[in-house]
């Protein structure tokens, strides 16, 4: 549930802009990481917050990521240096924002989820992403060390591609579509879960089935409520009213946007299967049921008039009391005559099966 | 249902703007509260309707509260002092209003609902509360004592913050924004609800859990009401077309908006999962019928057969009468191999049920 | 059916603007009311329709109510000496209409749905209203006489409120007004409905409450065909394109939307319940099936193999034959040990099926 | 299914404005009418396509109608005369096209259904009627002979109304007014169907029904088709960007539109009623598998136990053997007292079930 | 699945812009073949990837065709030389593209699916084709040979028809055409395999019925989601915002884009009837339940009183015991009237099952 509400009651009553920690609670000593550089410099280091200001007045581009939103007094430092709205501050504190972009006029602020699948929990997971795209240097705030960032950190070091001659909106754009390609890892991984299931249900509708239908069902529903709003988040960007965004850059989020609405679609089209899947599952419990019936039916059927018959011939009707009663009893061939009476209803019973197609 | 359809026949027939209190009876005598300020004075008294006149032209920031909405004079007095529309004070006494947000130009008008969780129904409750901001006051109407702002009279109070230091506007941000924070309370509740009910879901479906699932739905469908036109309400705040919203403040007004509707994502997250809780529900009742009706098969496929074995030899037929008539009855293993060809009917279908997968 | 689709064969083939009234045939002589008022002078007579013809051009303010609109001379009549377009005259003798608003410059033509419930046929019956609002005055034609205006007339008579003051387009609002407070009386009785239905529907389940929620369902499909389209209405009216609508009349036809927005919404709460009614009938029904089926299953899981054991030892083996032809008939303890196994068998069925919570 | 997709791939690979006939084959003569008429003269007569040729000129307005679109070169020289652009002509011919409006300036080009109940196969049917106005002419081409124009040429014999006198776009709405009344009575037959179906529902639900419903169901889908373009194709034609039309008749045509929407109205009331109509069917062949449930464990628990105890005494166990061996078959009252034993239990069980409710 | 999501973890974390093969792997030779004409000359000739290069700015129309976009190094040079922006050689070479329309200034790129049911898997199988259209050339992309563009090309050859009179966008606008009438070609095979899926259905659901269903089902999933977004793809083209396309063109467009809506329209009609076959199956699965259980049902019913009767008369009470003892088993008529009594309950739960209507 923690997923699907994060907004604590530890914010309810504070002014706006209050900073606060909102999310699992962590330990971990926050890690600052600047790279700066234009065509020919390349700088990467790790540092304080004090030692990051100078970067934010150069000329080249500078890309300042920090791990760990849970430090106030660090945050607060670099957002009042980086001229921050404290509602900005306590967005990137909250990690239950919804993906969002605020366009600041100095910059623009944008939130998103990076999401993993966590294999302990075989459960998708979601870490935000604060994004502050500036005039000339770009901020990254997340969660806990670990990215999906390695491959643009890998091209800024070759001086690869275009990244190094570009400006810090193309930077930005760079982040962005690592976590948005990232997410198809996501779908491929849900995508053969789908597969797998589809393949199960229609060998077997077992009870667990339905945990797993309705498991993943939960999973999409998830999935939907952190990539939806990305939709906009990007059309916002690719209007392009910003200054700081170029519209050389324009090109790659107009794509970027492609990539988005590929997403959602591919992650509506699983909803439609899963609810295919659901009813699927609902017909072929109804279909074993009706069989359970039948073969109730048909021993019920074929045994319960036998039965019924042996009976009649188990009565003690005192034959000396009168001719008339079970005069059968006495006859010479009775029992073979009940025998093969007995074979005759139950033939004609198995016939009438064979005739509605019950066996 | 109250809760559903508040406005009552006692307003029918009536000329627009006619004050008839609409909602639950209240005895209370109505409470008005003063807070007047600016950053270095703090004025906080409880008045009477009449002393709270000449507050409307102070150049300080003023807020008065009132609490009961039941009688007519007060609120009618302070109305024509303040220059209220006789619609407003018609909705401000009707507590069935739609949340809504009216722009009279000298004032602002918002009507929304204060949400609370009432133990002792358990259920959620609604307490209408009407906004008005003007030039320098802001008049808040509630239904009875006792509300969600007490964090916002402490920050008055204490003067931490930008409150004192601001104008009207920031104050009602203030008072729509505690209101807004309240209903993630309301949304954590539920949530906890919504988990609970899962669990037991899986582990015990009784008709008990539906009744739980039918109500949750009840629930949700009542806070989607309340909530739902709010998004309508702040955008139109947000969209700033009124003098009396500074910009400063519209960044603020921004923010509440993201969290209106992260309420209502959460409400539609949250009635997604519950319907698919009733698609869990109903196919368990399936899959337990299916087990019923399986063991019953399996007895009688069983049972009748070997029932029926007992009835032949059960029969009467006379051996005196023809050496054909059931002459195992004399064989010297006759009811040794009886047992023995039950024991094999009984063995043979324990094996087809088996093969069947219903043991 | 007639509720749903009234646009009968009579019109077909006819020009457009053909005068044929459709509807309920009626033979009641057709009444028309004239009220005439100004802020002194007040007048209220029964007329013929040539009567009401000087009332046109009187600077006061001049209501002429038709009730009924089967007779095609006096409707063309009128229509013909305030001016109104054939088709406006086609649509008030056509009761058939989707409400609708037409600005036709000289004068508004409106037509709505005035709802009552019929205690004789337990059903929603709608009344076809055409209001005409030209410079100085309103037309209103009805389908038969009594209606929901007499709160207006009293005030028109009284002179009290706003009414007398002010122009043609504020008594339109007042009769619109006066049409949809009546929806919210329809609206509590379906309310106080669908409550007793909940009630009885989670008590005892039968086929009846099937029928009556479906009934409600079509009940409801009714009201929103009759409602929904006013939305459009009032919001064309409250664009206040029209130069025959005032500035100050326009507040009061807003606060007139939030009515219509706040009954259409209740018709959609309804609804929603509706579906989740149909939903716990759907599964009380499995439920209780589910109940006969444990009944069953229980009942032949204990005696048909205690059958069974009596009916071994009604066989009638020859003990004479050999010895080990159903030796137990001749034991000591035989029927009694016979009777413990019995006992034992069934008892073993119950601890089981308590095992499985059936019992 | 050929009423669904009709485009064949008879046209496939085919340059755009190929004329190739798409539909039912047909083999009867093309026919056209030609109707010229000013407010004093009125020409009808049968023509041969060069002889229509002449009054594309005249000042008086033409009417032209040609019955059969299966004759290419009929249908090329016309076009060719009056100047319509070859993908015009190929709409003219495919029968398949879905209703569009199309303004070509110097005329406008609208296709649309003219429905009609075919007796023969119980289905509704659809013929494609393509007009075009001109600036003083109307073409109008139908697949075959028979129209629902008959009303319209009567009141241009009979000169009666605005239509002799009034321009080309009059006559092209009174056209499509025809056409749109005409759906009235379609809407009429399914309503009585859609009844008569609900009464037999309630009294007995038999596969047939259901048969019956789904039927219903896929009429509607096909007639949804076929209107829903409607509302655009009309609401195109009243916002009156062309000069082709005018003002007086746009007040026609916002007649016609309104007409459209009750079209639309009530086909989705319809729909929504034969959904309900649905889980009704549902629910009741639930009822009645519970009350065939109910009856077969009624009789089961009833005389399960009661045979049971018949077999228990029809054990054969010695009575020499042991005082102990049933000795209840030496009773002076066994037998009486059995049958009283008997009779209380299949009481207790009678009243068992009454208590429940299944009696 | 791989129908589903195509992009794959090939490409993730590569510079925008990287040219990746994603889609089946290929080692086919890839074939560019040139077609040039004028309304005088026409060349057609399979050539080399420099060889292309010339036709750039001759005036004459030239169409090139690349089959395979596997091959780097050649989608690089033609894209280099005709001047396409590295994104959009991504796109061509990566085939799980969403279709979509992007307007370069200089060019139009368009990305749509050609869609063709494999026989082998019987599947809808899409193959990517990429279009650009620059000032008098068009290039198209496809992965593999074979298309649906041999009529064009016929076309182009026998100089038939406007094609060879106009430019290069009357050429897109033909290549787009042959690909959306292939379409219908594909909704009609799914048109008969529906029609026959309902006569199966109604004939005999067996669970196979089920699969088929689920299985169509799918198949229109994965073609709504490749023609859905054609929808604004053509409208994109035909609001003409782009030089590159003539007025002449944009009737064609038109035309175009209403048989992508009529394309839309049936997939959407397919999508309804098949939701509709799923309630018929369900529901004819649940009568066939109540069948199997009302055939139980009268068996047990009428044979299990039988039984108790016959069970009754089985027992041993010794007569000698007492004359109350069971004295019918000595009367004179006691059999035949036992048997009477049997025939008497048989009937009488046959005529109460028929008058339930059970028989």
């Amino acid at each position: 549930m923690a997923r699907f509400i994060k907004r604590s009651s530890k914010t309810i009553g504070l002014p706006p802009g209050s900073l606060v920690h909102v999310g699992e609670s962590r330990t971990a000593q926050v890690k600052i990481t600047v790279i700066d550089y234009d065509e020919q410099n390349f700088i990467e280091k790790e540092v304080s917050a004090e030692e990051c200001f100078p970067f934010k007045d150069k000329p080249s581009v500078t890309w300042i990521n920090v791990d760990g939103v849970h430090q106030i007094d660090i945050i607060e430092k670099i957002g009042l240096h980086f001229g921050l709205h404290p509602l900005v501050l306590e967005d990137i504190m909250n990690t239950g924002q919804r993906p969002k972009m605020e366009d600041f006029e100095d910059y623009i602020f944008i939130v998103l989820k990076m999401l993993y699948h966590s294999e302990k929990d075989d459960e998708i997971k979601a870490e935000q992403i604060s994004l502050v795209l500036g005039k000339n240097f770009v901020l990254s705030f997340q969660e806990t060390e670990g990215d999906v960032f390695d491959f643009v950190r890998d091209r800024l070091r070759n001086g690869k591609g275009r990244i190094r001659k570009v400006s810090a909106d193309y930077l930005t754009y760079s982040l962005l579509d690592a976590i948005i390609d990232n997410y198809f890892i996501i779908l491929e991984k849900i995508g053969e879960a789908v597969e797998e299931m589809e393949d199960k249900l229609i060998a077997n509708p077992i009870p667990e089935t339905l945990q797993a239908i309705h498991y993943m069902k939960r999973e999409l529903i998830f999935l939907r409520k952190s990539v939806w709003p990305l939709r906009e988040v990007i059309s916002g960007l690719q209007r392009g009213e910003s200054k700081l965004i170029h519209k050389s850059t324009q090109l790659y989020i107009r794509d970027m946007y492609d990539h988005t609405i590929q997403v959602i679609d591919t992650i509506e089209t699983f909803r439609d299967m899963i609810s295919g899947m659901l009813d699927i599952y609902m017909s072929s419990v109804s279909n074993k049921m009706n069989e359970v019936m039948k073969v109730l039916t048909i021993f019920a059927a074929i045994f319960i008039p036998l039965t019924f018959v042996a009976g009649v011939y188990g009565m003690n009707f005192s034959p000396d009391a009168s001719p008339l009663n079970m005069p059968e009893l006495n006859f010479f061939l009775g029992y073979p005559l009940v025998l093969i009476l007995m074979a005759s209803i139950g033939g004609i019973m198995l016939l009438y099966f064979k005739r509605k197609k019950w066996l």
